[in-house]
């Protein structure tokens, strides 16, 4: 067995994200020791998948002459725990994240780093609509990319090795500026998870429609966006707090976009709208080319509710 | 065998839903001959598959002697189709359609059906962002629902046959006017779908980001909506113009919310962000418990793409 990449990888936060990096950084054998850190309550849901070699909620203990340290709560917590990891750092190790902002993780995590020790910020774009220790799985990262927006000056070696260790976790990596960074995902994640967290409560305020009717008839469109916005309050709270200049501008063009479409149906307007759609059935074209979508229809779900009766009678007529 | 439900269906176009419904009805024995209307080049694309015992691009052949006629062409041709049906139509005839939009249906092809011909319209919430004869399958309206809408006076006998006809393929069926109809719609497919081909517009046209980006991060919630911002751009082109009320209603309600979500990230109201992203998880949990969704993460889709070469060989060693 060569040596591992790391030797000590404490992972603060073991939700979906943070046990995915777990239990990825496993099968990779991409670290000597885990350690995961959380909260009571959590480390009890997470002993029985055994993931981590040590599970505790003391950061001292977590973060004590580990090699790797990588921050997966929400990102408004990060200021706090940088904070109080910061005296137990061991000169040489490397402090990371996964959030989904960078900008913010910059000014909040940054200052609180010592000397001699590395700040390198990661965001691997990946996830699923759960959360928890028990929701996440070795192969979340297989394929997609994880970004990295090392600092002015940060040290080659050390922005290596975590190229590496995301490689090692399956997937491609970027490297971009914190600034860029938070544009680009705002306009692929951010605004998109907002928007369907919109249509979704405007839904379901409707008193004209009833719920009833909203969930029956989601086939219809409407259940592909209750997959995002089924994604973690807490998480997505501290994105829009921490990301608000970039989402409030995409937003700004997506509402001014959404405007000239409302416009064009009050005024009939089809041949607008018809170059619009057609546009826009190139980009998951590319999307699929790419490699980051499935090409099955329907995103390949194995979509048939049990059958009624009646039908699966006639079925077996044939 | 016992003798099919009907004797003769037509289905006037044979793209994605109404080349389903032709192979669904097959599968299903509720049909004693099949004929399929559509241009020479569709009809062309449709002969290897044999869905339909008859393949013509006559109108006049199409519907005569059918006890059952399916328009399933984008809603704005129905009208013009209808009245070239009309002089060929036999008494007793059912009418109906697979259209997303009901009042203007009922408005556009109502005035064109003969005395003695049933006319009901009817909406099978099922679909995929695929298009064309190759599209279409058996399965494609199993456990979905299907949405009647008798005009007053509709005769019971016609609207129970036709629902035993949905029923066959599969589908749940439930009946309602056709006002209620467009409304519920607006809100589970229509304004999503408006959405969806928005939000992929704005992310083609934001210069400062790169398409190449936006396709290669879209595994951060963007590909979700690409899904359906890559349906038919016809037939989307014609559900707006011709539900264009109710659509227009249930966006001002969107925008609205929308104005108020910006506005508490503008302000960084993080408690009420939460009291959101909270209640629209519920919904995806309904949506799911209710048979209309997988409840598999990601919709099930087989995510990961080709694995780097250094991960895969770092996975085997394991």
């Amino acid at each position: 067995m060569t040596k591992p990449l790391f030797g000590r990888v404490a992972i603060i936060g073991i939700g979906l994200i943070g046990s995915s990096v777990a239990r990825s950084a496993r099968r990779g054998h991409l670290a000597g020791h885990i350690v995961g850190f959380d909260r009571k309550a959590v480390l009890k849901a997470a002993r029985p998948f055994g993931f981590a070699d040590t599970l505790t909620d003391s950061i001292a203990v977590a973060v004590k002459d580990a090699d790797l340290i990588i921050l997966a709560t929400p990102v408004g917590a990060y200021g706090a725990l940088a904070k109080a990891m910061a005296p137990h750092l061991r000169p040489g190790a490397i402090v990371s994240d996964v959030g989904s902002v960078k900008g913010a993780v910059v000014s909040d995590v940054g200052p609180h780093i010592p000397k001699g020790v590395h700040f390198i910020p990661a965001h691997p774009i990946a996830g699923t609509e759960r959360s928890g220790p028990d929701a996440g799985f070795a192969e979340l990262f297989d394929g997609r990319w994880c970004i990295l927006t090392p600092p002015k000056g940060a040290k080659t070696g050390a922005v290596t090795n975590l190229k590496r260790f995301w490689e090692g976790l399956g997937s491609k990596v970027d490297i971009m500026d914190a600034k860029h960074h938070d544009l680009v995902l705002a306009v692929t994640s951010h605004v998109p998870h907002l928007i369907a967290y919109n249509i979704v409560g405007t839904a379901d305020d409707l008193r004209s429609v009833t719920q009833g009717e909203v969930i029956k008839y989601s086939a219809g469109g409407f259940r592909d966006f209750t997959r995002i916005a089924a994604s973690d309050p807490t998480m997505w709270r501290d994105v829009f707090l921490n990301n608000r200049e970039a989402v409030l501008e995409v937003l700004g063009r997506f509402s001014e976009d959404l405007s000239a479409l409302q416009r064009q149906i009050r005024w009939g307007e089809g041949e607008a709208l018809y170059a619009l759609f057609s546009r826009t059935r190139a980009i998951r074209r590319s999307i699929v080319d790419a490699g980051q979508d499935s090409a099955a229809v329907n995103f390949g779900r194995n979509a048939p509710a049990p059958k009624p009766k009646k039908a699966a009678k006639k079925t077996k007529r044939r």
